[in-house]
């Protein structure tokens, strides 16, 4: 079936990621915690801290299913149905402030009523941005994009830059990336085209991540740089806890907390009116924390 | 008129707290942000940091009117009509683990339509829970409950520990205090009573936190008190964003947002999967972060 072979897929996901990052960080390894879901399924949760690159880091395969819950009604309009969830999800806070935090999630969804839709999307938070990466980074994804469908890139990107946006701080968590929520079968793509798209995706993350690491892992930094970067996690808690879907679904469905928290920094801080100076790194990266940069250019 | 009196009221509260806070600390003293809100009103932002014990912490008063949002009259069920709200909002960040965090909010709210009501609340969470202290805590605030009506201790303490609740962790933000909301007239007390009810708890803040500080500041502490610390902060950071209807509202209602936010901490830590060793000082502190604990006796 159809589910088996996707589920199957993203497992292996999973460990080509985790044996690509371990090769990156060179000394941090995953563990493993292995969890079950009450109403049915569960998932790997993998863990890696404490690297030489990789502060704290996980990628986590689940796949659960179960019966709609009067929540999942509620706030998603499905139908009371059996469920069926699988997918990998990804967020790596680097202890360098040079490397940029990323993000990772490919999913796929069914209900037995019959409808079935991928998602996901990858996304960079640059705690200082190097306009050079943020084009390596746009440019790579639109070519995995093109391959799929001509429309994908400027669609996915635009919801990237609506989604990973923190309102009340008028600013977008980092560069953005793309984005993309129930992608079922049309007359023109087949569910199958739909999930080459997702693999696409998923096979693109290690060598872009892998790029970036080595392009920045051995920049020297100063005290402020930390605490820039332990600002800009500030705002990465804040859009994960007040705005993310993902993690408000976790925690108002009772989903397992640590597998969910696990995408917030080890460490990360607020300062009243935090001021960045003029003309400083930290101004320039603000300026680029913006809707719309066409950074595929 | 009663409002112009509450607004006053309120302005002295914020002067005295900080001048017995800047006592208490006897190094760092309050800045202000004088701030105006678009659409009337507008407040006193005061910011203490780097003290010799509070590390970060805001004294806020603000004093804001105009017609009720149509954001305001879904969230809040009010028709649409000229509002007036004022009010003082506190939390304390203390640097040494063995102090502990402190939030009071008192406040004020009418509608041109004729409705009028006060709220608010004082809350202590402690890094370690000292029992001794926690008693004392509670049973000064139904002292002061007491002297006003024999209801208002219970039930404020049980509104308090239902929410100050981080749901998704299964535990209390800390040890709990009063909370209340929407305190009317009723035909046995009068608008002016509930005022002088206010009044008590606004009081009572300075001689139970300053006599909590010099309880605690001198003991010493390690790097694993700090963590812990930063742990139970990530708690607090958790609560505040997910949950906090306060800063929820403000959020939603485009509030000045460097004064919502500082109730956030300098410094704060996620860990995956903290685990408290058995038998430790965090174990047992987590034993007393329940709902229910009768403190006052």
């Amino acid at each position: 079936m159809a589910k088996e072979i996707y589920t199957d897929w993203f497992k292996s996901l999973q460990d080509n990621i985790c044996t690509a990052l371990e090769q990156a960080d060179g000394k941090a390894t995953f563990e493993q915690d292995l969890w079950d879901r009450p109403g049915g399924g569960g998932g790997r949760t993998r863990i890696i801290r404490n690297g030489s690159v990789i502060e704290k880091g996980g990628v986590n395969f689940s796949a659960v299913h179960g019966e709609t819950t009067q929540a999942l009604q509620d706030k998603m309009g499905f139908p009371k149905a059996e469920f069926y969830a699988t997918g990998v999800s990804i967020v790596i806070h680097p202890a360098n402030p040079h490397v940029p935090i990323i993000h990772m999630n490919v999913r796929y969804f069914e209900l037995s009523t019959g409808i079935a839709w991928f998602g996901g999307g990858i996304d960079l938070t640059p705690i200082y941005v190097v306009p050079e990466q943020a084009q390596y980074f746009h440019q790579t994804l639109k070519k995995v994009c093109d391959q799929h469908h001509d429309t994908y890139y400027p669609e996915f990107k635009k919801w990237a830059d609506d989604y990973f946006y923190i309102k009340h701080r008028q600013e977008t968590r980092g560069i953005g990336g793309i984005f993309f929520d129930r992608l079922q079968a049309t007359d023109e793509i087949s569910i199958e085209d739909r999930f080459a798209f997702v693999q696409s995706v998923g096979n693109a993350f290690a060598p872009i991540y892998t790029h970036l690491i080595a392009q920045n892992r051995d920049k020297t930094f100063a005290d402020d740089h930390v605490e820039w970067q332990r600002v800009r996690r500030g705002r990465y808690v804040e859009f994960n806890l007040v705005y993310d879907k993902g993690t408000k679904f976790g925690l108002d469905t009772d989903g397992r907390i640590e597998s969910i928290l696990m995408s917030l920094p080890a460490h990360a801080s607020w300062m009243y009116n935090y001021q960045t100076k003029p003309g400083s790194e930290e101004e320039k990266t603000l300026k680029y924390l913006k809707k719309g940069i066409a950074w595929d250019n």
